[in-house]
């Protein structure tokens, strides 16, 4: 499969995804909150229909097809909330949707995707299967249209929607937009859009410890992958082995660094979100504020911090919440 | 403590106290969700700042004082949600607040509330001490003006405040205002103020099972008292002995009938809550979604639901998650 974008994204075309989105869905709340006594504003993107942020970039990629492209169908690889997202996106514009799964996913991120009609492909992660080989097979049986999860201009830009919206909601309480976001990263789409759609902002992409391949990227100036051996963790959603060379372009002219989080502390940032905003969060989709809890960012009362994701399996989040995780 | 309001509620007054918030507090979001195949929208009041709708009729009341009034200090009653509520507005007013809760109050309220500044005087509640004596006493001392959870013009107007939104919301989405609104009730200031926001709608109180002190009074015309042997229940916010006379004024012109919800129905709306919405609420919180759920509600695709509150334990909800409880 190429790693090549078919094209580069864009300060306006994020401009033109946050213009769909916001005649298809209400902005996610901007929550304020205070973290080691600053003031942060947190984007709950948590609370978007598929539980993710990822419906964002999905919605740009497929409302963009041609009838011709629509008909041959999508094919989405993902671990699940891209899943959803691209679910969602297909069943709403009658696009027959197949998404790569792992079969470790979470079992509710696989239940909702297919509830949403997709046809669910399942590989073996654990096992070290090439997702990105078994959709190319799909793609090349069906002519289908490949939306990676993060590696694809639209997915880029759509994200980024959410960063327009946040400027938005700043400039609403008198403020100037973000000085800082502070987002979960898994391959980089998320950072990369926020980073083209908030040209003023540091963007500081939050990874799992020992799944910092960005961190690593950026340190080095080149593509790093995750290490064979990578420690298991809860943050599924951020478990990509590598960003690609459309992302890296970005986030390595707008991010001075990556940091990462220890399983401790993305616990710490749910029990957080819990109590202090009433959120369910998945563990990756706690990333970029266990980043912040453990005083890792400076904290400067113009801080956003992306809360990406809430779809993770209630027994997971009963143990959280009682300290037995 | 005299039970007879100083005015009348008004729906100019809801519209005045609407303006008011909108200042303020940034709307709570309006979420989609299905529910037994219909459509319903959610009004999330537990993302306000102090976790439930509260803060409305707390700052609309306590910012319409005279600066006399504010020199002499408020007081508060409340299990609370009203009781952030009024230490909040009192805190960022400069308002000595003084609330009176229940000795059985959740710790993660009673906490919250101190940490916000409020003096907190405890009164026994299972051993049946009368909460409005121990506030009158305070009152006669200071000269605090009272800041009823329920019983005052201004606090069911604050209330109302929300849906003035909710009417907002849906019309952005090219809706009606909602048809019917179901609305989680303990001593009726909520469902008072609803009805006065919105008088196209249907107001649908719900209640604890044991605690429907409102639907018998709706039944028989006239207000009547919860049991003394009511059982015990876990939705706190919701265990008030008898709604006010201001208050039921309003409701028997508006509302045909009340509801009641079992502790299993309201288990069931947390669990229903999280996975479908990604949201924490605690048990009164989710009164008004556990009777459609259940099916006690007629849905048609304009039913608005009142998500009030969030503020629980983490052990409690943990143990909700888990089907333990």
């Amino acid at each position: 499969m190429t790693t090549q974008p078919m094209r580069t994204p864009t300060a306006d075309g994020v401009a033109r995804a946050a213009a769909k989105i916001a005649e298809l869905l209400p902005q996610t709340p901007l929550l304020e909150a205070e973290v080691n006594g600053a003031k942060v504003w947190c984007k709950a993107e948590s609370l978007q229909p598929i539980g993710a942020f990822k419906i964002r970039g999905a919605w740009h990629r497929l409302s963009d097809l041609s009838p011709e492209e629509r008909a041959r169908g999508v094919v989405g690889v993902s671990s699940g909330n891209h899943a959803q997202g691209v679910a969602w996106a297909a069943q709403r514009l009658g696009i027959a949707a197949t998404i790569v799964m792992p079969v470790d996913a979470p079992q509710v991120k696989l239940d909702a995707t297919r509830a949403m009609g997709a046809n669910v492909v399942l590989y073996d992660r654990p096992g070290g299967e090439d997702r990105d080989a078994v959709a190319q097979r799909l793609i090349d049986q069906s002519g289908a249209t490949l939306v990676h999860a993060y590696g694809d201009p639209w997915v880029i830009e759509g994200q980024g929607s959410a960063g327009i919206e946040i400027a938005a909601q700043m400039a609403a309480r008198g403020l100037d937009g973000p000085s800082r976001i502070v987002v979960c990263c898994g391959g980089g789409g998320l950072a990369a859009g926020l980073a083209l759609a908030c040209p003023e902002a540091e963007i500081v992409p939050v990874e799992p410890e020992g799944w910092d391949d960005v961190a690593r990227s950026l340190a080095s100036g080149e593509i790093r992958r995750v290490a064979a051996d990578a420690p298991p963790t809860a943050c599924d959603a951020l478990q990509t082995p590598a960003t690609w060379p459309i992302n890296f372009a970005i986030l390595k002219e707008r991010c001075a660094y990556g940091l990462s989080v220890t399983p401790a502390e993305v616990r710490a940032a749910q029990r957080f979100a819990f109590a202090k905003l009433h959120l369910v969060l998945e563990p990756g989709g706690a990333a970029a504020l266990a980043a912040a809890l453990a005083g890792k960012v400076a904290l400067d009362g113009r801080t956003a911090i992306m809360l990406t994701g809430g779809n993770t399996d209630p027994e997971s989040f009963a143990r959280v919440l009682s300290g037995h995780d």
